[in-house]
């Protein structure tokens, strides 16, 4: 039988840990690690929404994702040096981004953005699940700041938990939480967000080079939700604790 | 029972058409209709592959999405002239690449490029997936002018044909081939890239500021193979019919 | 004696069509071709104009022409990835919307701009000249739309046609309309604007790699404006027929 | 009668005057003024060609136009620092390089460039035309330079001299050489590049929110010519001396 | 008598860390913190060097600073997003590399280069003296993964030791390691680059709205070198732990 | 002993000469010319501050540095073509604008902005320390224009005058005013910008491949106080002068 490299059984995710409180200026700051994958998730709020939402009443939340040039195995040039975003980080900030509104009524901010930023410090394959499951922790605690600044139209403008998990197919098998050695030849891969009520947001599944049956994609789904299953556990548990900062008093 | 604004069934297609033989420089080059969504879709030989490709033997096909300024219902601005791609762009030119590649031998090709350019005349939802059934039309004629000019290593470097479709939840039903009217209020919306053997090259699935449960994706699913059925249909039909300019001799 | 490859006399025009509501969206479109070459010309009314000339009373009219990456003999690459447009395309921009704000009284728009649009479809000379012709009839069509909105301040804001053509030195013999083949050879190349009215707009006459005499000069305009006679008639019996779409009523 | 606002007659230039040397590092480099006008032009001499032109054996030159941010009357902002050239900067570097390459034997250079650089220090209309006329003043130092230092294929590569005028209408005139307050409200507007064998390199027209004749035309045509002549003459006493500053010695 | 918020004496650093080994894929990683400030440090070794060095048999080391966009109090926006490098990021990137050939022997590397990258996590005044502390760091860390490759001409490049510290004059009173509400207010403000031998590197001090007598300079510059002898101590403290990661065997 | 190319003595300036009224457009514009090194510097007034500044009352001065492409002894590319400014630029474009901004009262000059422009004709060393000195000049004149046509909340708003110079080690020497030949060899580089009241504005000194003893440091520092003494005499020598331009009479 083939065994994972790591160790680990098809359908068991990498250790994961939240570190909240990793910096101290934005109002949610969270370290998230899913085994060498480490993604610093920060939720900033300002006021004010973009031009074409003023006047709204509503709020807005946006999302960047990107990758320090020294996360990668070989180093990567730097966008800001080039010029450019490149398409890949386009998408997965656009990924980001709507998979968190996914969860928050925006009316309850009223005219202020949360910016949501995931720099990965260290890839290690799985970085954009990493950084929705870990950017939903920042943002929890942005939203803890927020009530206390008595700055919400809304008491708990969060619907639902938001995670998200990589799947795919190496090695003829379906596994979880694939690390850079893995979805470097992995035959299909897919990015599964999900709310802890059990629905999905996103689903991107992928044939890499290669393409497969509708079988493989309900079998896939099937480890994908069981395994968010258990980053909502996580995610709850760190949670628990209070905010890791000062709360702001009601102004 | 809520109708369609276009009077068709939930799981019927627009009018689909195809163009061969467009516009005359490109080696592929077609124009693809899918009711009033319109797209011309080249594909373009070059001698040489981007320089990490060099010297592996092997070929490479790109592809590039854009939709005209004046395409969309309210005039959009011209990126060139932004100076720089946006973030929807670079995403589905990436999704048009990797769907395409799923179908070819790049090794056939030697070290030659094709460029897939998809340029939206006219959007009415669904350009995405008009640009990358299209774009295989325009890239079975390429394949045949290159077996024309005895420039392939192999004599049918395709394995599989390609077609895509939208599918989506609009007024609490799943549709298939959302026009702008319906895409633009769809609860989800989905995207489906799939093979005439009947195997799955992409799936993209959103939430649309909602989520939904896994029984709609699998309802999506279902509709979305069927009407991929009917798109090979109308590919195999267009490709009946002989190159549609003059086919170089062998040199 | 030397003959066209084409088999046209020197003082012959290519075969002239305009298709009048190419696309449904913008207020006016047309796909114009001479001969070979083929340009999709909009014009799409936007409120509002400029901020240098906000609050004047007086609307604008603004211009861009690009060529698709396909329209060319060999593909040419995309001025939106190498992130800036080039000067041969800002040069033609330029006179594109210069040459059709000399037809058109600016103060009967009020503060609304019309963005004509000239994209390339396929290139075979002289595809500034026909973006010019071509505009001119998008422009009659939009103007006819404001019109039918009650949004204009004057019922006939345009003074006169406007119509463009290329004359040139091939083949040491002054011909009309050159398509690439004689283009890309000519020893003199010239862009002629002008109007119904007999009137110049604009005169660009360049040596290529050689100079010329006046008497040359002279002789090109003649031919020229011998052709542009023969545009402004396709024109007006193109105009002649209804507008293509559905007019708005008056709000 | 209607006067110029400086007492000129309407066929009169301003004063013209070349400093040659104007700055040490370039091979040409003179400071020409058309009255108020002033552009510093360099011909900078390097080894190598563009890569389109390699292997050719033939020589290149390139021209580079901008305004420096204090040079308008009130000051423009920087293009390096806006990030992009505009359109009538690279409109007008196209046409420099195009007027000075129409003298030159590219063919005499072997493969080296010689890189025009008109950086205009104060603006009051015909800039363009002055720096053509300034630019072909420093190629004839630059070509000195290189017969000196022995690396020239052919002793004499410049076939005539190059020089250039405004005329326009104003005030229902056609006068030569305008100033900024004549230009702003020229009702047409004409560049004239011309050789001193009398023949013409370039000839742009352009009516100003108006039309014109042909017999406008005609008449800016001759009084341009009646000018360049002046500028022949001032550019052949002003070459009469000496290289302004040390030949090298061949090697 | 003033005293300063966080209680320290003028001439007192903050708490220094240096964490090697922070992440796992450049040869050098250490996360730096003075105080409130954290910047990761990185050295990566890449093969070859810049195209103006190559053939040289000289290596090369460049460096890159970056603040990440919820690094400062208020959220900054992220150049990579905007296109552009800023000219703080630019002159401190140019300051770090500079800072650091100082202390190297670049023929030891043989065609090789070092890229320095220093991202600001958390900023808190003083970062680009932390950068420049932190990458000496993580230089000696790669030299030593570098030594332990056999990939050096020279076992020991590196001649000295490098730290800067900020000083700076705030109400009236110079001292040192300016956190960010001291900056913000100081009337001089300057860093200072040195070596573990006494010299100096780098001296930049700059008036805010205020000029500065020499004495203060003189004043400035004592403070700063008794403070960046203790950042050598911390330095070598931390440095005579083992390498923290695996070495590579000679290969 | 070692004596310099050029004759000079060790704390010897190069001639030093300011060209007030240059050009005639700017309030202020001045050639300063450091021996080979001449810079055009000029200062506009514009009305109105940057958006952060807005509503404040107080003035604004920017400065912006640039290298004319054929000041350099090899001909460099052109920033605006390359389409970003280059770190060096943006660095001394803000030493400029700081070193000038120390010597204004900003509430003198309203809600105005005051653009100074160094524009580098011809480089031999020095071009940042020349374009300092030469920009105050050129300050000090847009202040008399200022003044003359009353638009100044205070009739002095300059509180001293602003020089800077050069000063390195150069053959083991401590040298003044470099040119290019030593500067391209020093191997010490010290820029000090400082006030006629005796007080430094700001002091950058870099090892160029070496460090420096602080001893150096100091004998760097008193050769270039006594070389400032000297350019402040030159530039109210310069100043006693009226304004060389006509002067606004009061609105």
């Amino acid at each position: 039988m083939t065994t994972r490299a790591d160790g680990r059984a098809d359908d068991e995710l990498r250790p994961i840990t939240f570190t909240r409180g990793f910096t101290t200026h934005p109002a949610g700051s969270v370290l998230v690690e899913f085994g060498g994958t480490r993604v610093m998730c920060t939720a900033s709020v300002t006021e004010g929404v973009p031009p074409w939402r003023r006047g709204s009443g509503l709020g807005w939340l946006t999302a960047e994702y990107a990758m320090l040039p020294s996360s990668t195995h070989e180093r990567s040039s730097r966008e800001s040096v080039k010029g450019r975003v490149g398409g890949r980080t386009h998408e997965i900030s656009r990924l980001v981004g709507r998979s968190l509104r996914a969860c928050i009524d925006l009316g309850a901010l009223g005219e202020n953005t949360i910016a949501i930023d995931c720099d990965v410090l260290q890839a290690d394959g799985g970085t954009r699940t990493a950084a929705i499951t870990g950017a939903y922790v920042a943002l929890a605690d942005a939203i803890t700041y927020l009530k206390a600044a008595d700055r919400l139209n809304d008491p708990q403008p969060l619907s639902c938990m938001i995670a998200a998990v990589s799947v795919g197919v190496v090695d003829g098998r379906v596994r979880i939480d694939l690390p850079y050695e893995e979805d470097a030849r992995a035959e299909v891969d897919m990015n599964v967000v999900a709310t802890d009520a059990g629905t999905l947001v996103e689903v991107q599944g992928t044939g890499e080079g290669a393409t497969f049956p509708r079988a493989t994609l309900d079998k896939l789904l099937d480890v994908a939700m069981a395994g968010t299953e258990k980053l909502f556990e996580a995610q709850r548990e760190v949670l628990a604790a209070p905010y890791p900062g000062t709360l702001p008093t009601k102004s």
